[in-house]
């Protein structure tokens, strides 16, 4: 990549000359542009500030508004179009650079079509359940065997118990491990023949229920502010990596895309799927279909769902 | 109600002073506020306004930028903090106006609590079924019945079949029947005897596939551009009225509460799950447990999971 000189920080917003917008959100306050900055391709992405709600800063909303257009009126509701007036004390946006940026960087911050679909019992044991063994053993998992095995993050360890039934609970690493509000942890089991979901059967509802439980006792001994029925409990299928993992969060952290049906399964209603499921002990998760959807540039549409759609084989040496 | 003469329009919102800070969402770009225009309650919603992306808007929101503040830097990441130059054509300021407002409205706009619970097949039959049933009396269904029974919204409907399997399609009102990626259409049964995904058996597997089918089919037909495996069908549970009803929307409409786990199941799963559940065709949705969140106002919460957790009895008189 050639290097121009690059512009002193404050002169790139400036200089950021935008060629196309690449994505925006359904309320369209954040958008991601793509640009350049002294003919190097640069990405702003661009959000809405919080309000302030100091209150200092509340009473000065209104009255400081300006250009106040209403826009309808209907009884006691009224509409409205305004501007605030700027205060360098209170800034309306907060803006991302990524300068110089690269194609990767484009993919990931493009608006990407999601694809639904339903994941039968002979789909995964065909497909995906090698696609997950290839994945697995190209060594993707190393840091989670690093936490299990103790040599990395011991010091974010909530909770353990050792043993063929063991597991641990840590922080997620988006949480800020402070807003109770937005808790959220991670359960990782210590075995390693539970890689997903899938792989629970009807024999393990004991083992499942005994780590909700502790889970949940767990969370609420060191957040004593939460209580039991304030944190809810769910998996991802499919998850971002194939070591069975619980989320445990807040029920009033907002819900988005990584809540959403078709991403996330409620643990209770796993482990009662599981109880009711018809079949020995050895019945379990791979024996029923699962809905969900995928983004058309992940491996798995790719290699999997497009050629079955298109009537392709699918070649598994590719995974 | 006493009624002072009501202030002008265009002076209500600089009238406004805010007492009391009702809610803010996560990201704090929404807030509730309560306070007083001329002494009378008042409540003032305030969002951030979309960015305008026009072709001409683009280029001026990082050349008129003001006040830009640095926050950090890391190789080719930069954070920056700003405000945008009023320019009259492009508001940043949705806001809406209840006045005068009500508890009523107080209560709606107000941060509601959650709890997790967790329906048990006995809680279900013993209480949330009778609770039902009294919905289900104090005639809040009407609605629905003039649909099914044509005598109203006639014009909406998309698709239909009739008879004992019988069902209909058409737009829910939260979508503004254009824009496609936010697309979402119910799917409304017309027997009377299926309140609730509860209700669901196993024998009825071929008709909610049929059903599946069908919708599918309807929606891709009047819709060309979307295609099948761009819709996510799913049910609430539990849901806003006891007529079972399914939701279709497309994959990329904004996944929020309204799809997370803890209210929203999809569709392929619950059918996946009917068809291994254990037992005769009468088994069905009834006999599994179901987790879900509910708002600490909710009648649910108040009439029977508050009183179960403090020990105390249900009053089924008082649904």
């Amino acid at each position: 990549m050639t290097s121009p000189p690059p512009p002193p920080v404050a002169s790139l917003l400036p200089s950021f000359t935008p060629t196309r917008l690449l994505n925006t959100d359904q309320a369209g306050r954040r958008i991601s542009l793509l640009g350049t900055i002294s003919s190097t391709p640069a990405l702003l992405l661009a959000e809405r500030a919080a309000f302030s709600t100091t209150p200092s800063a509340l009473p000065a909303l209104t009255t400081t508004l300006t250009n106040i257009k209403n826009l309808g009126a209907n009884d006691i509701y009224f509409w409205f179009l305004a501007n605030t007036t700027p205060d360098p004390s209170i800034p309306d946006l907060k803006l991302n650079l990524i300068y110089p940026c690269t194609d990767a960087h484009i993919k990931k911050y493009s608006a990407q079509p999601l694809r639904m679909v339903t994941e039968t019992p002979e789909i995964y044991a065909q497909y995906v359940r090698p696609f997950m063994q290839a994945k697995r053993d190209q060594g993707r998992l190393d840091w989670v065997f690093n936490i299990i095995e103790g040599r990395k993050e011991q010091e974010d360890v909530i909770y353990r118990e050792h043993g063929e039934e063991g597991f641990l609970l840590l922080p997620d690493m988006n949480w800020d491990r402070k807003t109770v509000g937005s808790l959220h942890l991670l359960g990782l089991v210590e075995r390693r023949d539970v890689w997903s979901v899938r792989d629970l059967r009807k024999g393990m509802v004991g083992w499942v229920s005994h780590m909700r439980e502790k889970l949940l006792d767990a969370t609420v001994g060191l957040y004593p502010e939460v209580e039991r029925d304030q944190l809810k409990l769910y998996v991802h299928y499919q998850p971002t990596y194939y070591h069975f993992h619980i989320h445990i969060v807040h029920v009033s952290l907002e819900a988005g895309g990584t809540q959403a049906t078709g991403k996330a399964l409620g643990l209770e209603n796993i482990i009662s799927q599981l109880e009711t499921l018809q079949g020995s002990d050895d019945a379990g998760m791979a024996d029923v279909s699962l809905a969900y959807h995928l983004g058309e540039a992940s491996e798995l549409w790719e290699k999997i769902y497009l050629p079955l759609k298109e009537g392709r084989s699918v070649d598994l040496d590719k995974f």
